[in-house]
């Protein structure tokens, strides 16, 4: 039996596990600190001690990024301009190379929950679908034509601009980059800044800032169905544990669209075609297992 | 010899021409009028004379949308919900085969516009690329891994959302589904309703509605490097023609990523990164000729 080692590094958390190619064996969770070297020390022992019992096959990681998966650039495996306090420009691929000489694949947290939610989850059947996270950051992995969206860069989704009524919030936003892009105004950290509290969880379900959650990442979806022409959409992440949200987001879908898009799928199906994901909470994990796989078959040609 | 025709249908005009699979033999230009039969009639006699004296292989349309191009809907071959009076549901495809009994090809405009460029113009090369007109509409066409980008639908970029402010812009946009959507903000017939003139050749360079044509073309490049990541950006359309838009498109997108995307082709080499058609006028009508080379191969299958 072979084993596969699974990294989904978040900006919050790494959750890290093992498979046996199919079915998930055990996994843990380890918390992002700012200091990368210490957070993988943890991430590594974990893989050391399981390593020397049973050897792994390979390893795959689905990181957050920005990152560079360009395998010729000097930059291969770093995490780059992330806004994510003592990570931007991180070698992660590098750090695991310096313990396991292993096969690594590497990709975004949100390509591998694609991948992840395509193999085994709500993605199966379709070869166009886009896996929106929307937490600590917002991203989007995507697939068309059963291949992973990959042009010049990845898909950055939480960085689009989309309207911001100023009059309505007035709140600024949070990306370093962009103060208002999509992610400045309706990530985790945008919604506990503006409301000043520690855990969106605290928030109550009839607070007004879902209103503009909602306003927001309504024009997300349109966005994504006019520029990434999904067959169906999975919303995962933090902030879609908030499961009122996502009735709301498809109704706000529909009234944005306005008849201009009349696909049956999307018109008579939403509730089929905005989906939440499958694995929930372990779709980059298993992202990261396929990744794996991958490299090892890669190795062995 | 064999001899292509080419149809480029757009919301103003229908450029007509012949190919002999390499070269622009000769092309037409006829008025897009409310009524289709009567536009689509002038069309079909001006490849029938041609047709009488040498037998064309295969015609290729590429058309204003949106269109149902899935082979096996019910609706293929029609311009579907299109705002332009008169032509929403119009069976385009069917028109032409009710004269020729010839392979058709079919695609938007914009398709043709980066196959066109793809193969003939600015697009050599590169296997990501989108091909944006900024007209009487706003769309795109995009290539990824060197294909066609479709997925449940085809690019719509026109009527993506992007920030509208409206204590700068109080302009309500001329979108029929949207209002306010990019093509409703940016589009040509925006930009004369907004400034209550017949043309845009008619408004001098430091108009101050050009400060905001480049703000919302600036957000239209962000989003689209974001979500459709090309390794080049094609704009065309008639818009365009109005050339000190684009360095200044340019330099609003660098302004507008600031810094989070730091790929040397965007951030070193942003002249050939943005760049203009290079088939300027004709890129849909070559477009049309390689669809209509598709076609008759796809017959001759």
């Amino acid at each position: 039996m072979k084993l596969f080692g699974g990294i989904e590094a978040g900006g919050t958390k790494f959750i890290c596990g093992i498979s046996d190619g199919e079915n998930l064996v055990q996994r843990v969770r380890i918390p992002t600190t700012t200091t990368p070297k210490k957070t993988m020390a943890k991430v590594l022992d974990y893989f050391k001690k399981i390593h020397q019992k049973t050897p792994l096959s390979a390893l795959g990681i689905c990181s957050f990024g920005p990152l560079d998966t360009n395998p010729v650039s000097p930059y291969y495996g770093f995490i780059t301009t992330t806004p994510k306090q003592g990570w931007e420009y991180f070698n992660i691929v590098g750090s695991i190379k310096e313990v396991f000489d292993l096969p690594i694949g590497f990709d975004t947290d949100v390509d591998g929950a694609v991948i992840g939610e395509y193999r085994w989850g709500n993605g199966r059947g379709c070869d166009a679908v886009v896996y929106w996270t929307v937490g600590t950051g917002i991203g989007a992995g995507g697939m068309l034509g059963g291949r992973l969206m990959r042009g010049l860069i990845h898909p950055e989704t939480g960085h689009i601009f989309t309207p911001h009524d100023k009059e309505k919030d007035p709140f600024e936003g949070v990306c370093p980059y962009h103060g208002n892009c999509l992610e400045g105004l309706a990530s985790g950290p945008a919604l506990q800044k503006r409301c000043g509290v520690k855990s969106i969880m605290d928030l109550p379900p009839d607070d007004p800032v879902w209103d503009l959650e909602v306003e927001y990442l309504g024009y997300a979806m349109v966005n994504c169905i006019m520029t990434m022409l999904p067959q169906r959409i999975i919303l995962g992440g933090g902030v879609m544990q908030r499961e009122e949200l996502l009735p709301r987001i498809r109704e706000k879908t529909l009234q944005n669209l306005n008849g201009y898009i009349r696909h049956k799928n999307i018109v008579n199906n939403i509730d089929q075609y905005i989906v939440p994901a499958y694995l929930r909470g372990n779709q980059g994990l298993f992202g990261a297992f396929a990744l794996a796989e991958n490299a090892e078959r890669e190795r062995n040609w």
